[in-house]
């Protein structure tokens, strides 16, 4: 028999939920698609089934880890897992035209996340982006990390208060800011404005990079405000949920006057 | 017989060592307590001299932890640990006086850390530091987070270029700084004047709270400016590295005038 069911909800793990066997995650992925953020498959998935899912989810952009049988049994709260977990979101995700009808600022602010790998700097900047009252946070599907428990853990409860988007392409996004007007800013350490000279009051997306590789290149060619953090000392680069709360409050700075 | 020595040293770990033994453990209490970050013991301490290292410990105020054999294993790379481990620092302490006498600004820029415990933030705070060239972070004697290999990690190396004091009482530190002509600096949600406002080119020593618990209370009473960092959204409060670095930047850009 096949289960699908909750796992169970400690404190830190209520926003998540597992759906779990081969036919319950198979039938998940045909009906709910968009609700998966994340596919553990047992590290031989040679069964037909488990093979079909790795291949669906790949179709479907949802990003797959391997576990271990103790990790699955983990997630699941039962061995009887088959050897597969999906994760499901809770989160609602608005669409980026549901985002532009209705702005929370006259001049809107988009945080957009090009495949954050750390939910902890995930959580971090959805919180930061909340404190300063931004429109959306926008991710990519597909990349970086899943928005779990961790995210709404390290977010401290703003990811209830945040309009979180999920988009399919960052250069088509980008176009489409671009035309309707927004400003694209990225901060890059070899820019030559320095961030507190850049006009943050204009509609604005931010664009931030995974930590490490940085933002997509043609994604790159598309931000028409590029930006440096000025640095003193000997280190290159700050934490990216650092270096998007010291942008986002210069923005907060110039919009308060 | 007693043994002591480094554990291995796997990348992740360079700046970690390792001293285990009871009787080790006791010697290296008696001969180099500033160098002990942390003790960790096994969960059953009626051993006579595990009950000494109890002791010892916390009459030097040096922070101890309860773990279980594997853990205690994993940390001294063997078995023979007799139930304690001794993580020890490779970090060089300055004292107060010695980045006074020798500041890397004209105008002293510090930051406090009191009792932060999480190694994630006290190690991206001490990047941000090193980014907006603070001359020093200083630290609280027996509270808060070890500088842990994962504060060196968190750090992406920032450690290495920073100057890290530990001070035995953050009352007598901000009593010391204050007649030296430094503003005591610190953020909270209360206060009617915005960061952007006070003036931070002035010597200047930022004293940042645990996560959750904030900043002590005798030591709250010596902070001449309170500042806030406005918040336009629901949530209250930002992460305390994010928090950091907006101040931090605040300051720096006031600095580059």
């Amino acid at each position: 028999m096949e289960k699908s069911g909750n796992a169970g909800t400690p404190d830190n793990k209520q926003s998540e939920q597992i759906v779990y066997g081969r036919n319950a995650v198979i039938e998940l992925l045909q009906q709910k698609p968009g609700s998966v953020e994340k596919i553990y498959l047992q590290f031989n998935t040679s069964h037909p089934k488990l093979k079909e899912i790795l291949i669906t989810a790949r179709r479907l952009k949802i990003p797959t880890g391997k576990a271990r049988m103790e990790k699955l049994t983990e997630l699941a709260g039962t061995a009887k897992n088959q050897g597969v977990c999906a994760l499901i979101t809770s989160v609602t995700y608005y669409s980026l035209d549901e985002v532009l009808a209705n702005p929370r600022n006259t001049a809107p602010l988009l945080v957009i996340l090009d495949g954050l790998e750390d939910p902890h700097n995930v959580g971090a900047i959805i919180r930061t982006a909340e404190a300063v009252a931004a429109d959306a946070v926008i991710m990519i599907e597909g990349k970086g990390a899943p928005v779990n428990a961790t995210v709404h853990k390290a977010s401290a409860g703003a990811l209830s208060h945040m309009r979180v988007c999920k988009v399919k392409s960052l250069v088509r996004c980008l176009d489409l800011l671009h035309d309707r007007g927004f400003s694209i800013a990225v901060a890059d350490m070899e820019a030559e404005v320095n961030h507190t000279d850049m006009d943050w009051t204009r509609p604005t997306a931010l664009v931030m990079g995974a930590e490490g590789t940085g933002i997509n290149p043609e994604a790159r060619k598309r931000c028409d405000s590029v930006v440096r953090i000025p640095m003193a000392g000997c280190v290159e680069s700050l934490n990216v949920s650092v270096a998007t709360g010291v942008l986002l409050f210069e923005a907060m700075r110039q919009r308060l006057g």
